[in-house]
């Protein structure tokens, strides 16, 4: 790694998960567009072909005169191979297969379990952890051996169990997760001040915000923009879609648009209930809270204008992704360099020392959440200087909104605890502590043809 | 209060609750068999008239012969008169009606929520409470106001909210909540000791037990007689038992039995789970858990050995202690000086310097529970010595239970503030917190029909 | 106030000590060269003309043309009149006549403790903050009383007992303390980057620092510009100028240079010592440690190359700022609009939401310093924006600093508890703890003329 | 290990330090004065001819009618013959010779720095640090191998640091540590009742107190002897004694009586300005506290009554026990079964369930002492019972206290954390923390002298 006046060059960053054909595009894309930074990208996957395909098409990016910073893809077979010396680690990887993970979000609702998404909490969150910490375990300690001074910067659900295991194994490791839902959130308040105010052109960053909780469970209780107060403004914006939901002046706009989109009638409700802003896209905090509010059944999912994500879906938009690849690869499509809204390459940009930067991360609490406990991992602000990243003191919750966090915060720890241990008894009464299975009757049998 | 030689005269003690027929012959009885101590009882009710009933019983008690403490016991009218000056505060009411308690406990059945007791969490326990913690700010003002140095014993439920509001509205309060639950358990464990191993004659306080937890939903995690382990031995009693249930050897004991008896299988079943020995009879422990476990409907009930205490029961219950209390005054019926196994009165000897006492009490969290938050109410055991109360450290508890038990704990603590700050929301919000409720799908209207 | 465009106008703000010829000045030209910020400005002060002459002063400076921010001044004769409604409260005030600190400072050098500012810790900042604390009570419950909502910036020392008073008298107050001591910190950083690697042309904010300690008693652990990691770089600078001092070319210069000025060596020394860079002015220093170190006579200050600011130097530096006050009132001198170096309007800017800052400033403990007590006053980065402050993680200390910060963190929390409650035996123990006073031999009547 | 009705049989007990003419005779008296118990005890020392005398001595004594527990002893020539398998291992070792001693304690005379002990804290406790900690490594790495479960009862000064290394290099041990100091404060108690009251005939175990502190520096805040609070006895007894000291009716007491009296005068000072009872030896309790006040010189030391226990004494005594360690192996002296006043068999009877024990232990901390850091060794009550050692809540001090604690135990995780880590550079940053170095000019030539 170099200085060369306000650059830094031949940075070297390795990327697990370097075959993925969404975030592993997303960062070809940024890196291209950041003239400031420079050098080589490892790309370590189990799918190695896939490696290969981004290394051509990453190689084939740089090669662009439109792309402002040059590095050099490299596929490369071994965690020593990719991790050997590295400035930054980049973990973004799908633990397991689509089947498995229709297994997990499809098998509980036959028990009356409906889950939106499937891979933070609920019986999908927490089957996905059984799948994911052991090879995080492997992933930490690669990283402890080969370049311990490493920036990690994980990407991969279920995001607070993924951090914690790699402070678990390695409590000295430099880490961080980055999750783009409070992004979303801020562009929600974008739309607000359009719709409310009339006010256009605003850039997401102008949108300040504080952001207390854990990930995809997160909420904003100060929010303003120069010098309005966002969230007053945000009570009567909720006043005026309550019932009808946001949908950008199209009521059918979010059931026929993709399965990631909804209404906003989720975290309308939590507002009027709590007070505070959700800061998560809708499926997210639906899994977060009992069941019968809004995932009670299909009809009811409807009712509050969200998705149930099917695996189907995903499978289907996977087989999308890999022909596309494939067009990549040969030529016979175009690579399109455009920011992606995501922040990975801002943020070590910061951590390289060449600008401040503050945003949420997931990071151990060390007392920005007052009463979490001590080294869980939450979701607040956080200053990134270089080598550097700070968490900011976010305040606490009321009591009660405390008390949904914790019953999670506790979960994930045992999970985490359990799985370290290899203690599946312990798994076992985690998962009946999860609000979405505690209103369900599962006996034992049940629990374990689930788990 | 004088002391001569080892005996304490002239102590002062206001009963508020002073008319009950259940606790207040109790603690007539177990005064009058209890030689060091003697003085006078200044009983303080809103029904007066059974005061006053209670002051002829206590004076004729004390005239007996085989009364070795006496007791002068004097009815009064207002709180000021029953505070002022005294050594001793305890509190013992019954918060509301029993057609009040009937709607706690019943109307929620219409939403399928069967509550076992109704007194400590659930519908119930937070109904209760929202009569109750005003009722303890009264009280608590008073005491700061007239008897600052007292040291105060409540016995009143639910417990852990009581002793709360006691040291929310007066920091400096001497005061601990005492509940027989333990004993119960203790008991148990005896009648363990006598099928496991034909060993008899055991007194309760042979049975040395760590406990942890809040009132009705404790914990043993140590247990021994002598050299004996008892947690291995509860262990072997538990397969033993697990399936008909321990019933001393009648089959049907619980059914035919009083409300408040049962065949201890929740028991059995939570140290299935857990691996710990709940210490809390099985009618309350079913409240604290999912209600699909234990609670789904009548038919589980019965299924896992206990009662659904009808408040009809109560009622006639009631009825009986109100006829016996007219025969006691009238002297158509004799007053049986018998011991009651519950320890008030010992705890006063060991706190006017007599002897060491350990025993488990509810009190403010100074660390006996590791990772509790500072100041919530738990139950551990304390020495007590003169003039003193401190809890003795009794460690944590696994993760799993610990989230269990947290959830309960930052509910009543959501419960005490919104009643503080008649905040109706925030209980509402409590509520909606509570497992025997998650399960449940109510919408607001459902709600506030209960609460 | 009212938001126009980028611009707030109508900003009113109370200035306690008003009549200050100091930090007046440095507030009314700072005010004049924002051209965001507008609205008037109320001078109290015990002394009413003082004020007077800073109201002529202010406005007449707002009429000259170079004066891009417009403020009207006003001198008003109660805190009543100064605070009822403002948005910001400044308090600069001297507690007590230089007399009185003339006493301070140098009646215990009788019993041998020299001292080289008397004004924090030490028997000259105990005695200060035995008069300073009974006047911040005062100032707090008016704040309390006529504006609630304002924030407060406190520029008085001693800085952590006064922030310490404003949160004991008033928990919800908007308070925090400012400090310029980091700033000069910073610039000796530039001059380092000049000495070393002849860099110029730094501005201070781009010297990015992580601070830790309390106010005086700070030390920076991480320092960077650009990509240089200015840590790694000071020690190199210690090795040269570890002898002499670093005296900016001018061996002599601190000793014919004013009385704040030093050669860096107690500065250096620390370094030596700890490895951390410590972040105050020598004389502030010098205070918090062992009087045998630097302190032990004239002599050895002498060596370690800085002043002990005798009070007659303040007395007569008093005097000619009384002059020169006079002459600006009656227009024989012009006053001149020069920036300060000082941040508290950027502070106000920040909070007015027109941009982002972090700063260092003092602030409860809210865990941004890791082991030190909740609630105490600590010096750390913290993040300003719209009516926001928010510390930032600090990170913690090695135990042997730790322990000597703990000293004076746990001595101040004595004074301010000991002159709440009237306790003077408390004062005197904790003088007694004070490591100016230990190495001495003082009986208690010696301690009882000191303070 | 065998239960046999209420005694328990073929204990075993590795006594590392078993050559020892002190302690270990202390222990072979009290072991045979107690029928409930016997067994086996190893003896390890690192002078094995030792412990060969006191396997004869020991054996010697079972053989004897009045022994009513029955032990045989062995001399071991390795650890884990010592330990392989035992049930309690007691640790009394005398780390390092009296020559290094005398060097710990009388060099630092020569900086005007006097200790009266010179084995806890100051610089005689600090080298006794050096020595010990890589001794204490040594045994615990080889508790945790041969016998983890174990019951490990520390004897050996620095209590707080030897404590501290058994869970730091082994975080599961159960471990406490045992001194005598309590003890004798509880006697002068009795002696007080009988000077002030003529009570007379009190054991020790009735006098109740509550402990706080660290071991050599803790304080009672609570005393009580029946109805009678002894706190304010002790103020009158003070006031009656503090010109001439207390001495038993023979004013010159203490100074013709052994290095190890005093007549109590620094502990009424103490007392004089704190309000509570110190409770450990004047010797002990003056090395806390800033040299000036008790250990200025001789002179002053002979002012308040108490010696410099001189290094030549302690070689003195000790050839006079090795004199009669030959007598008794010889059988030219007779061992006296005496009571000694020491308590380590009637905690092992407690810890093997014979009996409850609440008595004063250095345990690490779980919340027993508020405000202080976890984990640290503080001294406090516990309880005693089967396989269990539990703190019991002793509060808080005042903060001029707390600070004073709040120095030696800060001063002392950076010892043991210095020596673990071998850096040396900790260790002397340590020594210049402590209150009796602070008052001396030492610079850093003075100090690698004496460290």
């Amino acid at each position: 790694m170099k200085y060369r006046k306000d650059k830094v060059e031949d940075i070297n960053i390795a990327y697990i998960g370097g075959g993925s054909n969404g975030w592993g595009w997303t960062l070809i894309g940024d890196l291209a567009l950041e003239e400031k930074l420079s050098g080589n990208i490892r790309l370590y996957d189990i799918d190695y072909d896939a490696s290969c395909n981004n290394e051509i098409i990453g190689n084939n990016v740089t090669k662009k005169c439109n792309a402002k910073g040059k590095w050099a893809y490299k596929a490369v077979k071994t965690l020593k191979e990719a991790l050997t010396g590295v400035d930054f680690v980049l973990i973004s990887i799908l633990p397991g297969t689509f089947d498995e993970m229709e297994s997990d979000v499809h098998l509980p609702e036959q028990y009356g379990i409906y889950q939106s998404v499937g891979d933070t909490v609920g019986p999908g969150g927490i089957n996905r952890a059984l799948r994911t910490i052991p090879m995080f375990v492997e992933i930490t300690e690669a990283i402890k051996k080969y370049s311990p001074n490493a920036w990690v910067i994980n990407f991969t659900n279920p995001m607070s169990i993924c951090v914690r295991t790699l402070y678990k194994v390695f409590p000295e490791i430099h880490a961080y997760g980055c999750c783009h839902e409070v992004f979303h959130t801020q562009q929600l308040l974008i739309d607000m001040l359009k719709d409310m105010k009339n006010i256009t052109g605003i850039k997401r960053e102008d949108i300040k915000v504080n952001i207390l909780g854990i990930n995809h469970f997160t909420w904003l209780d100060e929010a303003t923009y120069q010098g309005i107060d966002l969230i007053s403004l945000y009570e009567k914006f909720v006043d005026k879609y309550y019932k009808e939901g946001f949908t950008k002046g199209d009521l059918n706009f979010w059931i026929n648009s993709s399965y990631w989109d909804s209404a906003e009638k989720v975290k309308f409700d939590l507002f009027k209930r709590y007070g505070l802003i959700a800061a998560a896209g809708d499926r997210h905090l639906a899994e977060f809270v009992p069941s019968s509010w809004y995932l009670k059944d299909p009809k009811t999912v409807e009712k509050w204008g969200f998705h149930l994500t099917p695996v189907s879906w995903r499978k289907e938009h996977k087989k999308e992704l890999i022909e596309k690849a494939i067009k990549l690869v040969n030529g016979k499509e175009e690579f399109e360099i455009e920011p992606s809204g995501e922040e990975g390459v801002r943020q070590m940009k910061a951590i390289l020392g060449l600008e401040d930067l503050i945003t949420n991360v997931n990071l151990p609490n060390l007392g920005q959440l007052t009463d979490f406990p001590k080294n869980v991992i939450v979701e607040t602000n956080a200053l990134f200087r270089k080598n550097s990243v700070k968490p900011i003191a976010a305040g606490s919750f009321s009591k009660e909104i405390h008390n949904m966090e914790m019953t999670h915060v506790l979960n994930q720890e045992t999970v985490v605890e359990a799985v370290l241990n290899e203690d599946i008894e312990k798994v076992f009464r985690a998962f009946l502590n999860d609000p979405l299975v505690i209103g369900a009757s599962l006996d034992r049998n049940d629990v374990l043809r689930i788990i």
